[in-house]
């Protein structure tokens, strides 16, 4: 299943350069919010977008990021075993998985405390707003 | 009530016609996600799309869709008589219900399981997505 | 803390007008949806603007506003004393709190029972709607 998703996204890619304008990298761009405590959002998210991705691929790519703050940054702390293997995958897949320092501030998280793969900005909200106004759509 | 919404919806598309550009079709546009368990989230819907059509009827007109997933996905359960009529009276007014396929085979849902004035989309959160794109509104 | 803000601000935009093109105002424009009841959506809320307006303060600034409804309208009546501080700093800061006319008919809530310093929009959603369209990001 992610070889088939990686050979869609080879593909597209190739399709990308050769038949539409000279645009790098995938054609469509999204930016999740995970602001919920564990349970339902969690375990909807690698779902939500794995099937993304997948309607996506041989419609020009996607490239997805997923914004994690409030009770969501829970998320991403290495301890939460439950979810690693589901977010590594989603990482490798070339995910981005952010963690708002505000939040990681305001639970005493440190950087060594998320998973390596974990990437940070500023404010979770301000990452959105810039990623809205540089025209990728926004699901909550 | 609902035919002064039909009313003020065919004054907006005469306006629209006459007095702005010639694009056909409502000015504005609007996806609404359904993607909650039945309760507040299901009644307010249809409030909050028919509010949405008045408001701004004579500005331009709105052109509306509604996808559903995850849990929301049961309100188009064609079983679902308590809000049958309302959504029915969505669809007539022009607005589109649209079942996100994903969500259907999570749930073992045919289309024959829903209502016969549903649509379905391969990926709800796809549809979102070029919606975004496309330059509608989204509203969660 | 809020004499840095309004510094960083006027920084903005003494910045904005000497080096960006010409528009008057600040560079990013959110538009946030409170539509929750009262707890923990609330009690983000100011958290999450000021945290906005913080990130964003040295980037050109930014122009926010709180559009209620739902069970959020409740926030804005006047008799909310847990929330009246933080609600009126925001507002002090220039965030604009706008009440849904929808939702205040729907709980019978006249003008003279929101904080004097709301503002009031005939329909949220369509409030949102016209903001996106102006190339506002949308948090909610």
């Amino acid at each position: 299943m992610k070889m088939i998703l990686f050979s869609a996204a080879a593909l597209a890619l190739v399709f990308g350069f050769a038949g539409m304008s000279q645009t790098a990298g995938p054609k469509h761009h999204v930016a999740f919010q995970l602001s919920e405590a564990e349970g339902a959002a969690w375990d909807a998210l690698p779902v939500h977008v794995n099937n993304t991705m997948k309607a996506l691929a041989e419609d020009g790519g996607v490239q997805v990021e997923v914004v994690f703050w409030g009770p969501g940054i829970e998320m991403l702390r290495k301890t939460n075993s439950a979810y690693a293997e589901r977010l590594k995958l989603l990482s490798e897949h070339g995910v981005k998985l952010l963690a708002c320092r505000n939040a990681m501030k305001n639970r005493s998280l440190a950087s060594e405390d998320l998973f390596p793969f974990a990437g940070e900005v500023d404010s979770g909200i301000a990452e959105i707003v810039r990623k809205q106004e540089a025209g990728w759509a926004y699901i909550h």
